[in-house]
């Protein structure tokens, strides 16, 4: 790995268990195995790095995500495989821990990305379930902005409360309480 | 005030802004207005003065859940009560904040209120949920357990889409669609 591709990586690590403003450039180059000329050869400087980091984590993000909502199956199907993916549970999410992150939330350049990437996963959430309705398998009442919303709060706030009890449980708790307060808007099947 | 009570609400001030990571001794005494040796005269350290505000935001932030809980009203219309009541919604949850903060999960003296008020908001929501299910308001399929891990996680999941946004149209979506979800799961009263 070339030292800027190393800096990349090891800022996404230091951003996920230590945040932003907990991490300091020199511990970046420390775990990095690079020096300081070199950081600030490939980087303007910690900001401009953590861009290039908080990008790629976003990018990886959205692909895991879509490679789970164009699976075949209706649309509860698909949104219980997202859920139920295999996760970090206790690391949370990479991208969510940064809006608690105050130097990335006063920075509009880092904020961006994070921005991005919860927006989109609400609208291809909303769109996963507008099919689902239009296909007769999810009740015409639902609502499917709201519910989305509803489905990555649950997601984000699962992390949270993993976080606090040090234990995946209550993330279990979260995605089975709105997996199951769904499944009372699935069309039933027609009696066989 | 005190020099002592200044230094206790700075703190709980600037964990709220900007985390324990975050904070610096120094940033904690200029904004109460105290010196290094009054601090020190009052408190052990920084995890000492913040434990007194952490146990401080944790007691307000169950007070004020309590008395909504315990107001007259369906189980529905208390849990509505509990997610609608105004809140600083962009600021986020000063308790749910530190989850994502890396010092404050390493330190079990600091995690433990963290983990506390979390759960006892999971545990208090899942009664007022099975009382409703008791009284017949509630459909008896809903799991009280579950479904309280999932209105926690809605409400701390919608303060970080709220916070990347720099918006509290996500917030509200989030808990508009949980409310419309369990709304599904409410008996119906008997035609009149």
């Amino acid at each position: 790995m070339s030292s800027a591709e190393r800096l990349i990586e090891s800022t996404r690590e230091l951003l996920w268990e230590r945040g932003y403003t907990g991490t300091s450039p020199k511990e970046i180059q420390r775990r990095a195995g690079a020096g300081q000329g070199s950081m600030y050869h490939h980087f303007a400087g910690k900001p401009d790095l953590a861009l290039a980091a908080i990008n790629r984590t976003a990018e990886e993000m959205r692909a895991k995500a879509e490679a789970g909502f164009t699976v075949p199956g209706t649309a509860m199907e698909r949104i219980t495989g997202y859920l139920r993916r295999e996760r970090d549970v206790l690391k949370g999410c990479p991208i969510g821990r940064l809006t608690q992150d105050p130097e990335v939330m006063a920075d509009p350049g880092l904020r961006a990305p994070v921005e991005q990437t919860l927006s989109w996963l609400r609208d291809r959430i909303a769109e996963v379930l507008e099919e689902g309705r239009e296909r007769g398998e999810l009740a015409p009442g639902l609502d499917p902005r709201t519910t989305a919303a509803t489905v990555v709060a649950v997601l984000q706030g699962g992390y949270v409360l993993a976080r606090a009890a040090e234990s995946t449980a209550p993330f279990e708790q979260a995605i089975t309480g709105v997996l199951d307060l769904l499944a009372a808007h699935t069309s039933r099947p027609a009696a066989g």
